[in-house]
């Protein structure tokens, strides 16, 4: 089966984190925006399907998934789903359900940093609203971002059977992969404040350069498909943000 | 088995959403805070777990739900949890997905409402950041506040199954009983703003009052565990937030 992935073409946002799951996975997938107009694609597709009234289970947002007659939405719940189908979860139920709590706990820290910038809401531009994204930046280098990565390289040095190097079990999971791309977003952003971080995190540090070097999400980052990190993207590098 | 529920004392909070699960389950439970610190209870038990360097797989935040031996986080993952055990989600896996789906959906809902009144961040006070939340909760009402329940009202008049009465299958699943606690605290937080946004969802009032009318819920509301609503809480009356 040939997945369909739907997101906004020119960031990679929420669904880079599906992107490295069905990369690493090696599923075959379309990525419908990127396809022309002429050809069904763009965003014309996405927004045809967003806008689809006959649709009985509709997504409320970008990313969702197309596999067969399903239509998933919510990027944890779709990594939930690929975490099954592309061999990238534990096998058992509570393994899994442990995968997820901490994929929703990425989802969760992904809110707070895409928030740093725009804490007034998605309807101004981060110009207008430069004062308080200082103020709640602030905040977020000092006191989240360190919670956030002291609690994941907690985790990370916990999972035994992973010998410090996964998330979760043995073999790696999607939860490597958005931690990995977490690390990478952060990096970007924030290159003090996370460098600052990072310090005390040497499992997230070498998790990063794992997933990293993987071959799969090598070729795939040296294929051009991976976009640059950008600042119409989640991860922003705004210097009088980052200290 | 009886489960155990960790969550701050006080307030609905996150935990609400777990209890209204437990409650129409008819399942056991104890709210661990609200036992004596003396019985092993309190804020201490919840703040023990949160500090334990000892647990493999520690919870990042309340609410969390012991299950045997399994300690569950995050509201979401919990809910996807118990309605299977409790009989409170569709059964075909699907189904589960797409139930799930809805739950991430109102929980992104939940951290806007949130953050309507406390834009820059949850150290410092509503008093320290009243002019922004003036301007995040202008968008929320007029932008965010309407676009959620549209969408909520769509996906419940489109659940054929369900006869426009549930919003996900033919019985009274986890999404019906979270859907209804938004509505109950919008009403609160916002008596003019949500009156507006409510007056297309006439299926979301519906929902509103057969949930709240169900025989566990209503002896649950009048058993003095369910707490009012207060400015402590996710929701909260601010007048000046409600235009």
């Amino acid at each position: 089966m040939v997945y369909e992935l739907y997101y906004w073409p020119g960031i990679q946002g929420r669904g880079e984190f599906v992107r490295l799951a069905l990369e690493e996975g090696g599923a075959p997938y379309v990525d419908v925006a990127l396809v022309p107009e002429e050809e069904g694609g763009g965003v014309a597709a996405l927004q045809g399907l967003l806008g689809d009234e006959s649709l009985a289970q509709p997504p409320f947002a970008p990313p969702f998934l197309r596999a067969g007659r399903q239509l998933i939405g919510q990027t944890a719940n779709i990594l939930l789903f690929l975490g099954d189908r592309l061999d990238l979860a534990p096998r058992d139920a509570a393994g899994r359900r442990w995968a997820h709590q901490l994929q929703l706990t990425i989802a969760d820290f992904i809110v707070e940093i895409h928030d740093s910038h725009h804490p007034l809401g998605g309807d101004l531009y981060y110009e207008e609203q430069k004062p308080e994204a200082r103020r709640r930046s602030k905040q977020f280098r000092e006191d989240r971002l360190p919670k956030f990565l002291g609690y994941f390289e907690r985790v990370l040095k916990s999972n035994a059977a992973g010998r410090g190097r996964r998330m979760v079990g043995t073999r790696v999971s999607h939860v490597d992969l958005s931690m990995a791309q977490v690390v990478a977003g952060l990096r970007y952003a924030f290159p003090s404040a996370s460098r600052k971080a990072l310090r005390g995190c040497p499992g997230l540090r070498a998790l990063y350069d794992d997933v990293f070097s993987r071959p799969r999400v090598r070729r795939y980052a040296a294929s051009g498909r991976r976009l640059p990190f950008n600042n119409d993207d989640i991860f922003r590098r705004y210097p009088e943000l980052d200290g």
